[in-house]
């Protein structure tokens, strides 16, 4: 048994332990939800591609809108209804992109990407949920615009909750892709790889997509294989995390390898190789010789590989 | 502690344990993949919609077609590349609905959907899977024939694992939505649900699909609620499985619940109720007085449920 380390408090996972009830139910209530965003109570994320509009306020940023708001940032071009903070609607706001760049210049807002936004802290843990759910959303309208059946254009229904097609009749929903995030665990060491688009010195999990026809678990071992050439036998979940990067879930595994030799998926990878867990440790904990680092909270692999520094192997009992 | 009960042998779950390479690096040889396709040992998988294609052999059937029976089954409309056996190429033959209904009244021939295959044991469980790749992959051909994006019609490349736009470029890739499937538990007690499409007498855990903006977790509790009204608190990953009806996953969880009062969701469930630990196990086991049942164990239900039977309390240990 490998000892365990204590690396202090849990930082908090980002995207998750949304404040919001969805109210599915309503999402066909039409008039419901319309009365609902001329409410000055409703909160409004407002998102163009990937960047979002904050507002400032003092030395710090607000991420919601009100309606008032809202009418102030000119053309909008899509709504969805993400839900109820208590009594109050929020609501996604997507932007074009003349809007979003118009809004750039106005010294009262910050427009930035939504990476920034979680990796600096810069609003509150709470909205980075109805944020993520905000952009998977209006992502997905903003590249479905059109019946994937017939071609025609589709209209946008249910708050946001599905698009259907006047032509064909056809019923589309959002998209969610599920990916697998692993750490490849032999005894006192672990796998960790580089993407180019990296920040400097950066390891992290392995990840990639889940495949039509494979279970969670198969995914995880043929990715790690395709990726470093490493075969894991016993796969253990662990946690998940909603990505809206565009609009994946993160499913985090940890994963027992069989073998060592890695050969490395140059058109994945930047490189791949084993660490020791005291290395882990001081990337994870920001004091590494070489400033190598592994990924900030906000990320699941941060608490992927913090779980296994923190029990070694018991993360597979 | 809840007692254990013994349930006897495990039995296969449906769908998983693949015995193919996907050997994805290949998909975009097209060379290589039309070779493979010509060889007289290649296994072929026939799909048309909801329906297979098997061939009767002695009493039993085949799930596999060589190139050469392909041939003979007249016109085809779509053919992706699942992956290698050993050295021989797998594919997955899609059939338009009148090819698929004239084959229907060939006599060496047995056309039926993959519920009945699965549950009646028709195949080998060994072909489960390879048909679920095919058949999720191929309905995913069938109903994005047009580019989501601008509408254009789009073209199958890298062996069917990704559809190109001519006229923006966009590429689309195939879909795979995530659903969380759970048992909701209260002691000695579970909630299990009756969808009206399930065969009489037949109970099941409650499940739906994964949102946008949310972590398995929170769907897990989101879905519970909504469709029975009963709230959870821990959530357990227990496995996944993929469903090919038509393109899901199936990520199956124990969830322990915090409330007991059920509000049914009537335009999800029929019904919805509590159930003893003891009545489930006869309805499991086929032993209920009234004949009621679980699913049978190629679906995840089966085995989210048997867990529970087997160990109690331990599902969340």
């Amino acid at each position: 048994m490998s000892p365990r380390l204590n690396l202090g408090p849990k930082p908090r996972l980002g995207y998750v332990e949304s404040k919001l009830e969805r109210a599915a139910e309503r999402r066909d209530d039409a008039a419901y939800l319309s009365a609902l965003q001329g409410d000055p109570n409703g909160l409004n994320y407002v998102i163009g591609g990937e960047l979002v509009v904050l507002k400032k306020n003092g030395g710090g940023f607000n991420a919601a809108f009100t309606a008032n708001d809202v009418r102030n940032l000119g053309t909008t071009n899509e709504t969805v209804f993400l839900g109820l903070l208590a009594d109050a609607g929020c609501f996604g706001i997507g932007l074009g992109e003349a809007a979003t760049q118009a809004l750039q210049a106005r010294p009262d807002l910050h427009v930035t990407d939504l990476r920034s936004i979680a990796v600096q802290g810069l609003v509150g843990p709470d909205d980075l949920a109805p944020i993520a759910e905000a952009k998977a959303l209006l992502h997905w309208h903003a590249r479905h615009r059109c019946c994937a059946n017939c071609g025609a254009a589709t209209q946008s229904v249910h708050g946001g909750w599905r698009r259907d097609c006047p032509h064909c009749r056809a019923q589309h929903f959002p998209r969610t892709d599920p990916v697998v995030i692993m750490l490849a665990i032999d005894g006192e060491n672990c796998l960790l790889g580089r993407q180019s688009r990296f920040p400097a010195g950066m390891w992290s999990c392995l990840a990639g997509f889940v495949e039509p026809g494979e279970s969670i678990e198969e995914a995880v071992r043929r990715e790690t294989r395709e990726e470093s050439g490493v075969s894991c036998g016993r796969v253990r979940y662990f946690a998940s995390q909603p990505w809206p990067f565009p609009s994946s879930l993160m499913i985090g595994c940890h994963a027992e390898a069989i073998s060592r030799e890695i050969v490395v998926d140059r058109s994945e990878l930047e490189e791949a190789r084993w660490f020791e867990r005291e290395e882990v440790a001081t990337m994870l904990l920001r004091r590494h010789v070489e400033g190598w680092t592994t990924p900030p909270p906000v990320a699941i692999a941060h608490h992927i590989i913090r779980a296994w520094l923190e029990v070694g192997a018991g993360v597979f009992a």
